[in-house]
């Protein structure tokens, strides 16, 4: 494991997405306005870290997108079209032979995670995930501080359901979550608390 | 469990996919040319209904697509994008807390099954996932015969790797898979299998 820290921006050859991905990034960046795509793209590289090391195995699912009209005159091409909302998490994958689901969510606030940031469907999700026991979280990165919390599912359905506020304070998260050390490789290294939850 | 035998084409209201996912349905058929699009859907009702009832949550992961060009003058419109190859498999999720993982596949050959079939990232990712204790297999259809088998992936894996032939013959897969049977609801009951290979 290197702990070589590159300057933002600034990464190897070797760790650059490849070609189609990196316009996959290029255009979900313009549709999404920049919001979150670092944090993707960083969550990405972790999750090849940790398939390369053959430790766990996450996959993002591609975003869903209604297909209106097809041009087939050169070949399929879609000439209309549009985002739908993921119905479910954007991350799974197995680890240890069980089954992991995480949403991965950026937000601006410095001192709480708005829960208008979590769309209904994504917790009914988290509960049958954790119902045939699966493991659920959610990665919190807080960019104005530059930290990221792993937060288990069920803390948050907890709050999400009982709702005594409409965000979840830094103060509670720091309480029922965990900070994720940041380094080169793994860029965020949350397996060891997927560890804990498997506990 | 109901044995109510729908003459095909006719569905109760119930059964219906919601609008958002049929439109998505009429707009792949018209871009895979038709080819395997009823067992698609055939396996999403099964899934419906293991997730109904509480025993498994399966997911399909959307069709990845390369978006060129987003017009957004009046909200989000893609109006370039190209259909791009999974690099995994189709469908993922969780059953008694495990990692499951399958691809479906509908041939016209009444005799056997084409490895062409199968990209080579497929067979990759399904490696990985049994390497990482996940349990793989596929559901394959031979269209003519109206039969659908379940085929452990790690047999997949060893015959595409040793290929002593470019296609699998029926008999071959009679013998190392199973016939799932066929109803009403559940369209494909393949869960009895994967359990079968948990033990």
């Amino acid at each position: 494991m290197s702990d070589i820290h590159y300057p933002s921006g600034v990464r190897p050859i070797s760790e650059l997405p490849r070609k189609s991905e990196a316009k996959k990034k290029r255009n979900l960046k313009i549709a999404a306005g920049n919001r979150g795509m670092d944090f993707e793209t960083e969550i990405n590289l972790t999750n090849d870290y940790y398939k390369e090391l053959g430790l766990a195995l996450f996959t993002k699912r591609p975003t869903p997108i209604n297909v209106v009209k097809v041009d087939y005159s050169h070949g399929p091409k879609i000439t209309e079209a549009y985002f739908e909302a993921q119905s479910t998490t954007d991350y799974n994958g197995v680890y240890k032979g069980r089954y992991v689901d995480f949403e991965a969510k950026s937000v601006h606030s410095k001192t709480s995670f708005p829960l208008s940031n979590i769309p209904k469907q994504q917790i009914d999700h988290l509960k049958n995930v954790l119902r045939l026991r699966g493991v659920g979280f959610f990665l919190i990165r807080f960019a104005s501080l530059n930290v990221v919390y792993f937060l288990p599912a069920q803390y948050v359905i907890s709050f999400y359901e009982e709702k005594p506020r409409s965000s979840i304070p830094l103060s509670e998260i720091q309480k029922n979550g965990s900070l994720v050390s940041m380094a080169y490789r793994p860029r965020y290294d949350f397996l060891p608390f997927v560890d804990a939850l498997l506990k």
